[in-house]
């Protein structure tokens, strides 16, 4: 532990939130929290040309408004890896959010929980597993994996997700080496805090918690023999996470992946790759409905859902969004989030017509 | 009636008032009105892609001037559903004018009476609607209809508004649910006066007149039975408002409307959608000319009109502009505003070589 | 003769001036001339989308630089309608340069001789013919035309023009209508100083030169019988200006003209049309070189003339920079600007690969 | 000599520099040289529309992310013409070292080689070629060549280049005449120090280094023929700097040029040219792998190398940047900015799933 954790002022208060949209959000957490945090959750890579095209390639398809469609009270309940949700959105995999707020992943474990979808942990959590795990009710959670270069760590850390409770493992494979972040690089940024699985398994004991340490001790190489590895090791489902090639989708199918999780890391990975949302039609093609989809990189408002999902996704995961809940409010700031994307995906469903998620994904985008 | 009635502190001047652009109209207002009031009529919904959209869409095609065409002193009337008009420029039914003006509907009435064209009057409206029809001298009445749940509500309604002399039906299909209108979220905007219609007939007295609240007196499920419905009970000719896609168009016209009305509630429904002006070709090839198109969402220029007639609508709707004369001059602002238009379709029309409204239902846009 | 005259300062220096660019000239006249005068000359119609996209659709096609052409010293002499000229670049027909520079049209004219091209002289000259013509050595003069609806007023008009040396008629046909000019709406403009032709000629002696009134003196109906009376009543080459669409460009050929002027009035008249230049390769295509193509709207580089050339015009006319050099310089500010665009134009023939204003004409754009 | 020399502080400063990003450099340069030398470095020409073409003109084309392809460290080494690289990054042959430092070409030749990439030498430099040729070590350096109209010249040029150890001669054909620099007209830019090449060899021994003045002396002319006599006269490879054409890749490769250079000189001399990489990948077809391609013009990130060489380059050459580089820390400030471009091309190599230089040139972009 480094003197900078004294020295980070991570929020404290718990409260209820209101959410107008969430670039309020973004701009209140802004202000609140310390630069280099801040800059962390919230910047991409480069120029930040793909963080940009993320959100703006929404704009490349249109919902058209159907009004004798005879449709009230649509309904967002679905199922993914046969876990019953309120809705198609679910938390994504996110490091370090005691970043963003002094109760760190157990804070967003518990608001997720009580909104009740599926809670996705970093390998990077800065909260312990075990007591995140604990204040998790009745939702599932999903384990990330950044893979270590040795096979003994990655055992040893799957063996405490499944431990943990963790019933599917999202192998990050976009992540091998880490992103051009300008901003981390001004701030000189630096982790203020241990991270438990960092700290316990990863070799070589990472004294200075800066990016690119953590990243060196990563496994670059993944091939389809990762995704049978901790598919037999844990006999969970592994869902590859980062495919952004129809190349890749075909890849990690032959392997065995229980599911395909197009993202681009939120931009934070390759600048000048397209926005996620272009290439989710012609990957959701090849994956032909085999295994479900997860959807994720620039999701902030209803309409962005209902594209994703009408583009081939089956669930959509949410990150930046829910820490500035959980900045903003702690626990009680997490849920907020989740009703504002599920009031405003059941809105631009009664206005499309669409009556189930079902429909929404058989709707014709213009 | 609230508290807040007595602090919304609408214009009450009545004056002739100059119309250079009817965006200087809307900087103008926007200093004069209260913030809730001005919120509501000039905002969109969500990132106002779509608001902003219906807009720049118009410039999707250009119109190439003529010059050897031979025409002068260029003809504006035109006729629409046995109305002979000056121009084929409406009056599209819009909400609670009070917030414009303490003259409200009766004023915009007798505006638009005195400039002799059509008048569509809103289930929103702020003043009655026999106070209304009153002012309203040899030019029709179009009644806007927001359907209850409750079907004997629909009928009072209906009968009301027949008996105060209205000539058609306008079905609003596409505002089954609030759009997400975040300026009035912030403005925390409550309607501040009584909607007669609203008041007398809709089950449950809104107490609180909220936005979200008289929407959700509204029917979400419209199909073709209402369209049969309003037909039969009236035996007066309905439009559909709101169709954006061509399936709409289609089950409108099977289920009897006697006219489309192509919209998408100038962007304050759903965002992400197209803009209205995209539309209006492919639902044109759909309507066939079978009966006429309605246009609305965008309308600001004469530009703008004949690029709408030219890619099929017969009339054309103008909400905001109007409200903002009206707030500006009272019932002597709504002429000029009318007359603007007129004038400047004129001069598009001579520069285009036209020399009639069905001239420019033929020209070819570039 | 209003009391506006007098106090209207039009610049009254002489001096040569130094053309980095056209821009800076409008920059700096901007300062210098009354509000009123220089949005005249200025501004656009409508949002100016069209004004806009006059420079801007330049970039739709781009030059490919040439390096093993093997030229070198690129002549742009040219020829048009029997005028050898030192470059493809002639003065445009503009109103009133009186707002300018107290020199009016004598001092433009003077300049252009000094230049050597071609003048052409409004009929909303502020100027006398006699007097401008006296000042022009060896260069010819152009004489264009805004009809009057009185047979009996052209004849004299184009007599005296004729008298003054005209050697070719200009009929502008896409000004029947004055376009909407918000600036002059605004500026509440006027013409501060007496025009010549009009006074004498215009039927109703207008007391109040406004601009609206101006206009409607003039013909609205223009048509194939016009250019063959101009042709036949003055024995010279009449030239149709405002050509912006394929089938205007047929019916000039048909009816004599011998010369097709594609312009869209530098975004004065029509707005919501397309950029100028947009449309000139396809009237190029009609017009099939059976007569000479002059270009105006957007032109502001050596760049433009190019590109111009490359896609079928023969001949490029300037407007608004050589009032600015006049405002700046007097006569003496003329040639400068003629000067810059025949230096900028040569050094894109050198980069080009092309030798002569013939192989311009050859080059393919990309 | 001028007394402008006197009075052009060059930085003197010799020290490491940080490289987060080149436009940040760019900006710093911008505070620290003095008007006249930072306008003629970082300047383009006319709108520069070009020189910000360059650079927008890579997102045209997007690579996409790689994430099971099994590849870790990737190997940027490469070789071009014999010679062994440790990456496909070159230092581009620019004028006038000096305006950036006071160490002139010397400054930058040892900051090059410290790197060890190859070190192109322009006929414009401020530093002796010998003088330069003694600091570098174990590099290759290639003479850039501005050719004289006089064939004496030019001799005497290139027996000075190969006896100060030239490996190849880059023959810039892309600027017969100067651009139309309007930064350097403002500034009334002058070269501030003699260019002993230009003072020694060019006729007329120029005595106002003048921009205008130095390019007059230089031949326009270029064609097959000079390509010819120089692989001749020093049967050294020739490459052809400025190609932009199809048709001039074909005309080069004809007459046996050994390498085509593909730019647009950064910008400097055709505005209204499309950028630079939008040509590269319609000459790699003409070329077809017969001679290799170096690319230059908008090269920033290691994004742009990589989709330089995903369109056909073997070798890109960056030159401003380098510059900036010298300016901030002298030749220590050189070696910064190629490690930059190389880390950043392997971290792109690895999210892009490519191992070699090889597999970067195979990889489809999107």
């Amino acid at each position: 532990m480094t003197n900078e954790e004294m020295i980070y002022n991570a929020p404290t208060e718990v409260k209820d939130i209101e959410v107008i949209n969430t670039y309020d959000l973004e701009e209140k957490v802004g202000k609140l929290l310390p630069k280099g945090g801040f800059g962390y959750i919230a910047g991409g890579v480069g120029d930040e040309y793909t963080l940009k095209q993320n959100i703006d390639a929404f704009n490349l398809k249109r919902i058209l408004p159907r009004v004798l469609a005879d449709v009230e009270h649509p309904e967002t309940t679905t199922e993914v890896l046969g876990h019953e949700l309120p809705s198609p959105i679910i938390m994504a995999p996110i490091a370090a959010h005691g970043l963003a707020h002094e109760s760190k992943e157990v804070g967003t474990a518990k608001g997720v929980s009580d909104y009740g979808t599926i809670l996705s942990i970093s390998s990077y959590t800065g909260s312990d597993l075990y007591e995140t795990a604990k204040v998790v009710k009745g939702t599932s959670k999903w384990f990330q994996l950044y893979m270590s270069k040795e096979n003994e760590v990655n055992k040893a850390v799957l063996d405490e997700a499944k431990a943990d409770g963790a019933t599917a493992i999202i192998l990050t494979a976009d992540a091998t080496v880490m992103g051009n972040r300008e901003k981390d690089l001004r701030n000189k940024f630096v982790f203020p805090f241990d991270m438990p699985i960092v700290s316990r398994h990863f070799r070589g004991s990472v004294e200075d918690e800066a990016l690119n340490n953590i990243y060196l001790e990563s496994k670059q190489k993944i091939n389809a023999e990762d995704i049978r590895f901790i598919a037999d090791y844990t006999k969970l489902p592994v869902l590859i996470k980062g495919v952004q090639s129809p190349e890749d989708a075909r890849l990690a199918l032959d392997a065995g992946a229980a599911g395909i999780w197009v993202s681009n890391h939120g931009g934070r990975q390759l600048d000048g790759a397209p926005g996620a949302f272009e290439m989710l039609e012609e990957i959701a093609e090849v994956v032909d409905k085999r295994v479900p989809i997860v959807f994720d990189s620039g999701i902030r408002r209803g309409e962005h859902v209902f594209k994703a999902l009408a583009s081939g996704a089956d669930i959509v995961a949410i990150g930046r969004p829910v820490l500035y809940g959980l900045a903003l409010g702690g626990w009680k700031g997490v849920r907020p989030v989740f009703n504002y994307f599920e009031t405003d995906l059941k809105r631009v469903m009664q206005l499309a017509g669409t009556q189930t998620i079902e429909d929404v994904k058989r709707t014709e985008l213009y």
